[in-house]
C-alpha cells in the first residue's frame, strides 16, 4: 500500500466556511477517482500546540494509483479552487506502507 | 478514530543507518503501548519534489489513545535517543478520521 500524506498550514483567510467547503469537495473526490483505497481528512483537533491546521491521508496500491489521483482533473480542480493561494506551509509524504 | 500524523524533514547527518533505526525503534512501540490500533510510519518514496523526509501515521481510538502514546516513556525515550537534534522541520496534525 501507498499512503500519501499532505499537511497545510492555512492562510488568515481561510474560515470555517472555507474549511468545510474543503471538506465537502474532497468527500466528493473517492466516488470519481477509482484508485483511491482509503481517503481520511481533517482539521487538527487542537491537543497540541504548533501543529499544522489540516491533512489529507489517501491510500493506493501503488504510485500509479496515488498519480492518477495527484494529476485526476477534478482534483486538481479543487485545488485550484479553494487551496492555491490559501496555504501558508504545506508538508508531504508518499510512503511504503505496508500491506 | 483518532488520526495522528508527524512529518520530519530530517538535518543532514541522518543517513540511512540512523533512518534504520529509526525504522527499527518505532516498530517495537506498538507491542509495549496497547492504545495503538495501526501504525504505519516510512520514508518518502522521492516521487515528488519538496517533500519532507519521514511519516508516521498512528491511529487511536481517541484523544487519551493518542495522548497515552505521546507521553508513553518508551516514546519519550526513542524520541530522546534518535530524533531530538536531527530534526530540520515538523509538521504535526491530529484529527477526527471517522469509524
Amino acid at each position: 500500500m501507498l499512503r500519501h500524506v499532505v499537511m497545510f498550514r492555512w492562510t488568515d483567510d481561510v474560515d470555517d466556511a472555507h474549511v468545510a467547503a474543503i471538506t465537502e469537495a474532497l468527500s466528493a473526490l473517492p466516488a470519481s477517482i477509482p484508485s483511491i483505497r482509503a481517503y481520511r481528512f481533517g482539521a487538527d483537533v487542537a491537543v497540541n500546540d504548533g501543529n499544522f491546521n489540516f491533512v489529507v491521508t489517501a491510500d493506493f496500491d501503488d504510485v500509479d494509483g496515488y498519480v492518477a489521483y495527484r494529476d485526476h482533473p477534478e482534483h486538481l480542480a479543487m485545488i485550484d479552487r479553494l487551496i492555491k493561494g490559501h496555504v501558508a506551509e504545506r508538508a508531504a509524504v508518499q510512503f511504503e506502507a505496508g500491506a
